[in-house]
């Protein structure tokens, strides 16, 4: 019996609320016409303070990987520097695509763990064009000053590039007061819009570094701007116009939580499932130092010696719900639960209740119940 | 009164059946599980038959200019040439695309005039990498030849990309008899989906052919070959699962109405619209040599002596019903009507019915009716 229920516990996509699936089935409109044109405004405004900036802001049609390449495509050419700060998948991501456009200066930490400030600044002397960083790495769920090197890197004179995929619109993020030259985040995030588009803010200071002639075609961020700067709005190639319904539901949506609330709804429902962790006697994954924070909004746990966590995956898949397990070098060590987007206490709560009965079932934990009732206590504070 | 109703007769988007737009509104699944791996390889078993070829098929979350942009950058490097036959807007484009990766031998013709073989043949001897050429030159409503210039490519050893944004789908096109070695097709064409999704098939030739190190990182076909040859189909990069639910109900229409009834269908609706501009003494715009044809999914027509034909567009517009006028350098001298994805008789006559309306007003024409006749004449056949 497939009733289409399953519930989806991992980093995104994250599960779609019904009114925001059903506007995606309204009839094509042209995209060169007044209506788009609404949508697309309506959907930056409110974007606008998500991100907490006056930035340009944009919209494309790809994932969150196309907005990092935009971001990098469009300002590295050959023989510029990006330093690329790595302590997981995404912020491998960064340095991969780095590598394609220009040199790469790695500042690689052991995946999980912290970022060294000092090594940053280090770094940053040697002189570099820009530097990336993943707010919050979704696949060790950490997160990163970014405060502290955006204002590094301002120090230096570097562009700061950040991935804020999975904590922009969940998790506090002040693009201009932070010096976010470039700041990324995804619509199957937190944001709770389906896969697809990606939004991106961009600062002056780095659209006057894309001095180069061989820009990215469809990731020409020049090219987007001249488009919003029509007296009304477009953008350059034709765009996912479906994705566009869904997202400005989904940004009516958060705009009607109120984006404080939305964030507090965020960290209690990481915190609610760190205390369950806790109470299950499992650890956390991350190695956090004074300067890094567990995620608010995917919590990453150690698998338990001798489960492998892709059989835990199998477990709760059997129950109806998609937790993560650990990507590339991780898989099968750690697991993952996000709680992102429009999750609620219930589906919290319900998913905690089946990895106990997981656990119990292999005999890792006596009885059901005190995980729940640790993220019980903490969920009643919402 | 907005009763979302306005007819799309423009190249695309089309307007979009209702079941294709409901499927959209499923629930999220995730994107690394056996049920997307299915819903990929059904489009893709499907594709196969629309695209007669028997290369590697990819879908990419992103549009046509996506798809364009990847077959070159994934095979052209700063020293490598690219011959770019343009007779309208998106020949243009592929010239630009190049312009970014490679050097480029431009071969260009009047928007709107005939492609001719003979300089086809003088550039290849000279020597190139690739040749790119639009099949169905969307701008202009004229067919190139791409059986002949994929001969000639094979002949002097050069790739063939081929956009078929507007034709792949509604037209005949036999990638594997022609020797395309990349072909390109847009979702919101003659496919009848939603915006947002881009197909292309890829040779062998052409993956050998992509030697260089810094190929593009969200449009980098290798990864996208990698990750369809896994055991069970994935993308490199998160899907826009919502448009993967349009895509796959879109070409179950495709399946059950039969390819070679599409393609007879779109070009009986193409030419009924060139019989009713013929009865309104409107003429075609496309100046046709012997290798050249009209569109078989959108007419392109000379905007009557005095008329801009972005006026007419609004008169159009006024009545529910969205045409096209000239991109770039053509705007306001033709207008253009699409006739492409799940178009019926119903709305070419609707169309032609209110073009007929339109041009009385301005005293272009004595009566309304002699149009809808004749294309009421042609329509009959099917």
């Amino acid at each position: 019996m497939d009733i289409e229920d399953t519930l989806l516990m991992m980093p995104g996509p994250v599960p779609v609320a019904p009114r925001i699936l059903r506007a995606m089935s309204k009839p094509m409109i042209n995209h060169r016409g007044a209506k788009f044109s609404e949508i697309y405004d309506d959907c930056i405004d409110i974007l606008r303070d998500i991100f907490k900036t006056n930035n340009d802001l944009f919209v494309l049609s790809g994932s969150g990987t196309a907005a990092m390449e935009a971001a990098i495509g469009c300002t590295i050419d050959k023989d510029d520097t990006v330093i690329a700060i790595e302590n997981g998948k995404f912020g491998e991501r960064f340095k991969d695509i780095a590598g394609r456009y220009g040199k790469v200066a790695p500042l690689e930490f052991e995946w999980g763990t912290s970022i060294d400030l000092g090594l940053v600044e280090e770094k940053l002397a040697e002189g570099a064009k820009a530097i990336t960083m993943v707010h919050n790495e979704t696949s060790a769920g950490i997160q990163n000053p970014a405060e502290k090197v955006g204002k590094l890197a301002r120090e230096y004179g570097a562009l700061f590039i950040m991935d804020g995929v999975t904590s922009i619109g969940g998790d506090t993020v002040k693009v201009d007061d932070w010096g976010v030259d470039i700041a990324v985040v995804g619509s199957q995030k937190c944001i709770g819009a389906p896969p697809g588009l990606s939004m991106l803010s961009v600062s002056e200071r780095a659209f006057d570094a894309m001095e180069k002639d061989n820009l990215p075609y469809y990731l020409d961020l020049k090219a987007y701007k001249k488009s919003a700067d029509k007296s009304s709005t477009q953008t350059p190639y034709t765009p996912a116009i479906p994705l566009f319904y869904g997202l400005q539901e989904a940004l009516h949506v958060v705009r009607e939580e109120g984006i404080d609330a939305r964030i507090t709804r965020h960290s209690t429902g990481a915190a609610a499932i760190r205390a369950a962790s806790a109470a299950m006697g499992i650890a956390m994954f991350p190695d956090l130092n004074e300067d890094s924070k567990y995620s608010n909004t995917v919590s990453a746990m150690k698998s338990p010696e001798g489960l492998d966590s892709n059989d835990l995956k199998k477990d709760l898949l059997a129950a109806g719900i998609v937790i993560a397990g650990g990507q590339g070098r991780l898989s099968g060590k750690i697991f993952r639960i996000g709680s992102m987007g429009n999750i609620t206490s219930r589906d919290i709560l319900q998913t905690i209740q089946q990895l106990e009965l997981a656990f119990k079932k292999r005999g890792l934990v006596h009885d059901v119940g005190p995980g729940v009732e640790a993220a019980a206590k903490i969920l009643n504070i919402l």
